[in-house]
């Protein structure tokens, strides 16, 4: 019979041990951080009606890059594409209940159908972070502190990431009192401000110029784009600037993050109204996004009445491994077993139980060996395993009630007693 | 505008940090034990092609339960029923870089097309463990060891669950040797046996009959369901009880295990080859299995023809949840925020944010209040949030750089000046 391909489908992952350890290492240390910010963490089902995505989502993620499926009772249905749609719908059913403002985070992978390159994948994996249901700034300060100490948390200096930041308030003001966009194109020249740095200044100029804009907005619009955060909110005028969450926050220095004020920063627009966000790598090799965020005014349109306001970001795994690798940060993959355990001859399993289950009653991660090599096999197992330390019964030892206790880093070894063996390990491996 | 529903698609369910907690807890409890033993953790995507269910899964599961979509690239895809195709893939692909015996474990949710009732989702999570590339009886001995140590790690005692084992080697040579049932009926009356329990007599004998069995044979059969291990490897001839691992373990006393010899347990006949067993709920008002395993000679014929056995089972959430809130184990939700922290004025605030962010640098879990509530609603806030202490900054303590300490479950309180709140708390936190 034709074998099937071992290969994954196209854009997804297979993770073997040794990135599955990296991964979840890089995960464990962003949710530790996130805790100590007092999220709690939630989960919903990857299935969800194709609906909430057509509403909302924007074009390009409905039409073009989203996973439907009809299940049997004829529901359209669709896998996620990104987080946002099912916590609205979540937080808006369970609104009466939940105490507001939630800090809420999630741990979930989306799909989305795109040409797989670097930092592109169709199986993603992201921590998603709100604050739900509030407006004051302070939930601001809490998100960017947040940021700072996620970025601390994977081994990253304040020099090897930007912390890029804007505000649609003031963007707004600016293009209208300072450029004079009308209101109806203050969508599509945000948008040609977000693509930038992705084209060239002619691709540029036309856009602009097809929106309507002549030579001499476009040249006030790349003078914008340039000002530092006094000045632009100068032209942004003194309403935008009284509403701006960021412009205070920068003003009174009320967080501890590397705030750097960006005019190119936008994010997606269906979602952000105000504070806006973007973690930028510093690395000239790697000029790219990581991740971003934002304040949105309402979160919940599509499923209630009520109003729920928010600020909040996604940190994805694949972003977040480049940029790890790049600057040598990558966790090493730590694996187990601490220990491999055997014997050589059937006649010590017995023995080989009896020390690896009074080496897991200490909570040690313990690799008994299911066959009885002889002492050259059971070593080179034990290395290839990547074991740290190994228990061997062999003749000698077996005769008197011992193993031989071999640390496979110092190359050091010893005999012991096999009650003496769990709480030699429990210590050894303790001050490792 | 018409508001969208916000429940979950039929049959899948959302956690709130309530339900998530639970969750996290409990998958946390299996996978520390799961660790103790060796294991290594891996993940997959959820699409796969649907080729290989199709070969491999079993009628009812590709035909009727299988969530399938095309790609716009044409591709068959489904989402993963089982986590057994995909594990067999990424082994069979990986094989010349994997060390065998491979111990790994994975925490995944699979779909399937299921009326949604009690103890049948449409997607759930599971921690599937698998030890590949043995034929030695010690990777039974270690997976039902694990079995043991997993439902003590759930807080089971022996009383509440049935550890119920059988081995498809001597149901095959019993129903050769003792009933008489040709080879091409095994499968069928096997098929039988499994739903032994979950049909009437009436209807057993007529399948039986249908299967070709006739009246003496059907009397062996229901004498043989209910015989001891002893007796049942008589009857199973020398040739299968020689070859029995699970016969050697019981007779010789190898696993730690409180196994039962049970005729009745099958399990899914499409993988398993000889070892099977079946976790019960020993409850007379649940009498339900909460999961299985089994051995397979070969796992990943449809890719390689490297012949790969392997034992394993799976562990799923919900009937899981359900045994351990049966028997009252069910963790209580650990929430956070450990510290609520707040000040009565817009003034407080750098005092809040700089006792919040000295506190988070000792890794407690801290939410500041993002507005300035008075003494009675900040209470009251986290009162609502289960905060298990407050700080709380008011005019006559923020005057002397002081903050009130006050314990939300014992009701004390005291005076503190900033800089102790943090030393004083995290020692007070782990006194709890």
């Amino acid at each position: 019979m034709q074998k099937l391909s071992t290969q994954p489908y196209k854009g997804t992952r297979d993770f073997l041990p040794e990135e599955m350890s990296v991964r979840t290492q890089i995960f464990e240390k962003l949710h530790r951080t996130v805790e100590t910010y007092g999220f709690r963490r939630y989960d919903g089902p990857i299935l969800e009606s194709a609906a909430i995505y057509e509403a909302k989502s924007g074009e390009e993620i409905a039409n073009q890059q989203l996973y439907r499926l009809v299940d049997k009772g004829g529901r359209e249905l669709a896998l996620r594409p990104e987080m946002t749609p099912s916590v609205a719908r979540i937080i808006a059913g369970n609104a009466e209940q939940i105490v507001f403002p939630a800090r809420w985070y999630c741990n979930v992978n989306c799909h989305r159908y795109e040409r797989p390159q670097r930092g592109r994948v169709r199986e993603h994996w992201q921590v998603n972070v709100d604050i739900f249901g509030s407006e004051e700034v302070e939930a601001e300060v809490e998100i960017f502190d947040l940021v700072g100490d996620l970025m601390a948390a994977l081994g990253a200096t304040p020099d090897m990431w930007i912390f890029r930041v804007n505000d649609r308030v003031l963007v707004e003001g600016a293009l209208r009192n300072f450029v004079g966009v009308p209101q109806d194109k203050l969508v599509g020249v945000g948008m040609a401000i977000d693509r930038w740095e992705k084209v060239d200044q002619e691709t540029r100029h036309q856009t602009l110029t097809e929106l309507g804009l002549g030579a001499e907005q476009i040249g006030k619009l790349e003078e914008l784009v340039q000002m530092d955060l006094t000045a632009y909110g100068k032209v942004a005028g003194d309403e935008a600037l009284s509403r701006s969450k960021l412009a205070k926050i920068v003003r009174e220095g009320l967080s501890q993050a590397p705030l750097k004020f960006d005019p190119l920063v936008m994010r997606a627009f269906t979602y952000y109204t105000s504070t806006v966000f973007e973690v930028f790598d510093a690395s000239p090799e790697n000029r790219r996004s990581i991740f971003g965020g934002g304040r949105y005014d309402d979160l919940a349109s599509l499923f209630t009445t009520k109003k729920i306001p928010g600020v909040g970001f996604a940190v994805g795994d694949v972003t977040t491994w480049n940029f790890m690798e790049h600057h040598g940060l990558l966790p090493k993959p730590d694996l187990g077993p601490d220990i491999y355990v055997f014997g050589t001859s059937p006649d010590y399993r017995a023995a080989v139980r009896s020390v690896s289950r009074a080496l897991r009653r200490e909570g040690l991660r313990v690799e008994p060996a299911l066959d009885d090599p002889n002492v050259r096999n059971g070593l080179k197992h034990a290395n290839r395993l990547g074991a740290k330390y190994v228990v061997m019964i062999a003749d000698e030892e077996f005769k008197v009630n011992s193993a031989v206790v071999k640390d496979m880093v110092g190359s050091t070894q010893q005999t012991l007693a096999f009650d003496a063996v769990p709480g030699f390990l429990k210590q050894a491996l303790q001050a490792k």
